[in-house]
């Protein structure tokens, strides 16, 4: 019996069973990729097995087969300006890999020689420090999986749903594991004055992305890193430093860190006025909102994917929280009307993003999926509704509404609001 | 003041403090960079925040000034034989990249579409299964962040210390999140028989590489993964499934899996005969070994490394057992006389790299460093000396002993046995 050969047209053995007992396994186990498929047809032998294959290789490469990308928007703007995406929706698992973490530029990624990159720490400390990236690497150190998420995720969600897919409504946020040094060693060793109430932030990029911190943040759990995923961080995510601010939104993660000084008033930077600004429907913006709030999505089923046919499956998404652990998550597949509890992937990791799994059989007929996440403080992921009667629709940044993903009988996913 | 600027030869007012209060980031925070250097040097701005940078890109690549890889031995086997060993010394945090990920092959990469793929579960079992990869991605899934280590990891320390560095004494072993399908799930799929004991899972290389999994193993935790860090699998990782067996050597986890035969008895194949097993001191020799036992090694500072000179390091490096939870890791700095207590990173995983961290000052005189694990069950890792004894020293396979790096007066690192 050979497995390579192609599959009989008459339903197999097992895909029998699936049907006559109608099980977990479902009813549809019929052929046809879900995902959007990218792939390119090298030659391939027959059999595999008949052939010494390839040579063992020192940096890997995917499969010829494989094809998930980042892609970028919006495409009214050069490729050094905006956002690239995560493509959530073929994404397994928690980590995201670095060649995927999803990155936002506004001047493009800078080329830095590590040799001569450095970290200046002033401002109101007693022994201002410049750091070399060896020194910095020799300190004690530390690593944590976390998700980052850029404050403007979800923006095209505000107004009438207009992006396809799950990697443009939500792909503005990854998790990765990252390694560096506690921001409060550094500080505390160039002695930041009592009286220091925020620092500054400083890239090495054509932006400066400078952003305020309240000096209680930068003194509990920021990081200075320098790794990704085991390896040192990817150009487009901060080479060779940044700074890692757990929960808060991806901008104040400032790359390519160069500069931090200690002050006492935030220094309302471009990058937090007008920018990462909420204007509220009385004509007042709330500013420094940095937590991103409890959100989740369902990467599968999503938008601009095609269920073949009813039957089983099994919905995935990932949910995640600012204010810390992700304790449940609810779906409903009838548009907001009844939950069903989700599984969550353990370990739930605090300011990680959670993989969260539910079984569920399509009998065909149109369906609206949605995902709902409640953190550890209680709050509760709130409709698009709740959030523009509190928000109103001017906000841009820190959408975290419930996604709607509608199925159609014919099995594609759209985009909807309901 | 500008932190690109070259360093001063003089000390910065930064180091003449860590000189004068000799705390904790110590005396010796010179310049030099500690781990192997592979930087090439490609033109950079002065200055990156004077110049626009570079466009993002779909897919992701390194900083031309970093270059880890993996490197492939013994040296006089041809590119589809032997071990591409990861560059553990200058692995950061628990997650490896899947591109630096080690493999260990005998017959090279196979090509192989996912298109033609098949998963055969036969045998003893009432309902033999074909499925395909889409078939199998559309099944209940789970995501676990495991370590893998092949069974001849270390082999080179069983005579006398030859192996340079830490990537040639311990690199075949890794840990990635995998995501894939419950083994068990397929198996009462296809109904196995109650008096079935074994399987015999085998790939679609040129080697086949079958390997018996006893029914109890096989029921409990194994995977069938498509998923590796987020992404399909690595060609060299078993593209596009793998069977996954926490904790179990590197060659059971079965890389482009296709058979899966369910059955009553071991089949005594090549792999498993004589092939991992191990030649005991009285002519017997130990089969089914399966399990890697509690096991650690330190990183940094690891051979051919070298200390710039004496002052405060931290001693880094990674701890794993296949029978659970790593409980504890001690440091020795002299050969072994006295231990310390070195810190675990949270969250440590059962089956899962963790990484473990130790404030050290170095006074510049001759030293050797030890780790020593201790899992959950109580077991403790052997020295060299306590393993010969029980095992002699025809074993090839399954050597956990405590490693030893001497770090010479002149801060060069180097393997020894003490």
């Amino acid at each position: 019996m050979n497995p390579s050969a192609p599959q009989p047209e008459r339903p197999s053995p097992s895909r029998r069973r699936f049907i006559k007992h109608g099980i977990a396994l479902g009813a549809a186990l019929v052929a046809g990729r879900v995902a959007p498929a990218h792939a390119q047809s090298p030659p391939v032998p027959d059999d595999p097995s008949r052939v010494v294959g390839g040579p063992m290789l020192p940096y890997g490469e995917r499969s010829p087969f494989e094809g998930a990308l980042r892609e970028k928007g919006p495409p009214s703007m050069p490729d050094e300006w905006g956002g690239n995406f995560t493509p959530l929706g073929e994404m397994l698992g928690t980590i995201t890999p670095s060649d995927l973490h999803y990155e936002v530029c506004r001047g493009g990624i800078p080329t830095i020689d590590p040799k001569k990159h450095r970290l200046l720490i002033h401002g109101m400390v007693d022994r201002p420090l410049i750091l070399t990236i060896d020194e910095i690497r020799r300190l004690p150190s530390t690593s944590r999986i976390l998700f980052l998420e850029c404050a403007g995720n979800t923006r095209t969600e505000w107004g009438a749903p207009l992006a396809p897919s799950v990697q443009f409504t939500h792909g503005l946020t990854s998790c990765t594991e990252w390694t560096g040094v506690a921001l409060s060693l550094l500080l505390r060793e160039a002695g930041a004055r009592k009286n220091a109430s925020w620092i500054v932030a400083e890239g090495a990029d054509a932006t400066g992305n400078e952003r305020s911190i309240p000096m209680a943040k930068a003194m509990d759990d920021v990081l200075v890193a320098y790794g990704q995923n085991g390896e040192a961080l990817r150009p487009g995510n901060g080479y060779p430093l940044r700074l890692i601010v757990p929960g808060w939104e991806g901008n104040i993660n400032t790359k390519w860190l160069r500069r931090i000084k200690v002050v006492d008033s935030p220094y309302m930077t471009r990058m937090e006025s007008p920018d990462h600004t909420s204007l509220m429907p009385d004509g007042k913006a709330r500013q420094f909102l940095f937590v991103m709030e409890a959100k989740s999505v369902i990467t599968f089923p999503s938008g601009a994917q095609r269920l073949p046919g009813p039957g089983f499956y099994e919905i995935k998404g990932l949910a995640w929280s600012g204010r810390g652990l992700v304790r449940r998550v609810e779906i409903s597949v009838d548009g907001g009307k009844t939950w069903r509890d989700a599984k969550l992937q353990a370990p739930v990791l605090r300011f990680a993003h959670a993989r969260f799994r539910l079984d569920w059989r399509w009998d065909g007929r149109e369906a609206v999926l949605q995902s709902r996440c409640t953190d550890e403080t209680g709050y509760v992921q709130p409709t698009l509704a709740e959030l523009v009667k509190v928000r109103g629709v001017n906000s841009i940044y820190h959408n975290n509404a419930i996604q709607s993903w509608k199925i159609a009988a014919d099995g594609s996913v759209h985009n909807v609001h309901v």
